[in-house]
């Protein structure tokens, strides 16, 4: 089955079949740099209408971090605390406002969306969570581990952080490599008779 | 910044930074092994809980295809018809049947699932949609092209195709060999600072 992948084999193993979900760290730091890298790598898979809603906040160290560990469930405390850096991923529900740029063949979009927010958030929400799919994997080509988290109050972390914006929180991701014991056993995983029909 | 990416420059350009949406397809034919193969890829990048509620239904030429196009939106017709194989990605909200299997360690999700409805619709839409990142880079993986479509009326789709189950349609996805003419010009993406913050 393999020779049907043309994807070169390493590549195969870092963003699929080895990679894995770390929940501990060490204290390697992730530079600017590399968060850049990471950027410039994700924001190519497509989304509807070019309307790239995932919007990004990365938080270092102090201050912040203590702010965003108290919005988190209880579990996700520690490892969130000990991540060299920690990304909130929001979708815009202000995306519209971007839409004569990256949409110009059809910039009246704007227009149509700027007076129907729930269609707004409808639409950020299912391309900020697609590109975030794009994004973990891009997080793994740059050499690094993800952690990704549903768990936290996203009122709350809205409020915190996003109060001047219309961006949304949809999940919180530790990111760095991996630490000592930083993989649980792997779960089982659907077969294909399970997910896939044939019509 | 490219040496801060350690995926392998092949695998960048064919998941990333080459590939595009394709809008018309050749003739050649797409195997049931390589839609196994690139389930074999897509099913292991991480969803919350593990519970994988993403779910395909596969439509290959004929009387079905003839029934799938009468829920797109007129534009997508005529590539969708040409196209050698067509995915709807779906959202299983019985996705809690699988629970005791697929996260032991929580088995009871399942019976408290049971009775929310509309938490499993949540879940399933957003871990689904997760999935369907990975998914359109694993078509990628199999050396295909993927031109995903939003434009179709779900609910009568679901009629159509899912009446007797929970799956509900997502997004539409052509699959195939890039045919004549299958790239529009490449829309601009956002900058960086558009879409990055730094706490």
């Amino acid at each position: 089955m393999t020779d049907l992948i043309t994807l070169h084999p390493e590549a195969r193993a870092q963003l699929f079949t080895d990679a894995r979900t770390a929940n501990t760290f060490t204290d390697e730091p992730v530079s600017d740099e590399q968060l850049r890298a990471i950027f410039e790598l994700a924001k190519y898979p497509p989304t509807a209408a070019n309307t790239q809603p995932l919007r990004v906040l990365y938080i270092r160290d102090g201050e912040p971090r203590e702010r965003l560990l108290t919005h988190l469930n209880e579990g996700n405390r520690a490892k969130t605390a000990s991540a060299p850096v920690v990304a909130v991923l929001a979708a815009d529900t202000d995306f519209h406002e971007f839409i004569p740029r990256v949409f110009p063949i059809r910039a009246q979009m704007r227009d149509a969306l700027a007076g129907d927010v729930q269609a707004r958030e409808r639409m950020a929400r299912f391309n900020a969570t697609l590109q975030i799919g794009y994004w973990l994997l891009a997080v793994r080509a740059a050499g690094l581990a993800a952690g990704p988290m549903g768990g936290f109050d996203a009122d709350g972390l809205d409020k915190e952080f996003f109060a001047d914006n219309g961006w949304r929180s949809v999940l919180v991701v530790n990111i760095g490599k991996p630490g000592p014991d930083a993989w649980f056993p792997r779960l089982p995983r659907l077969d294909y008779d399970d997910v896939v029909r044939h019509a």
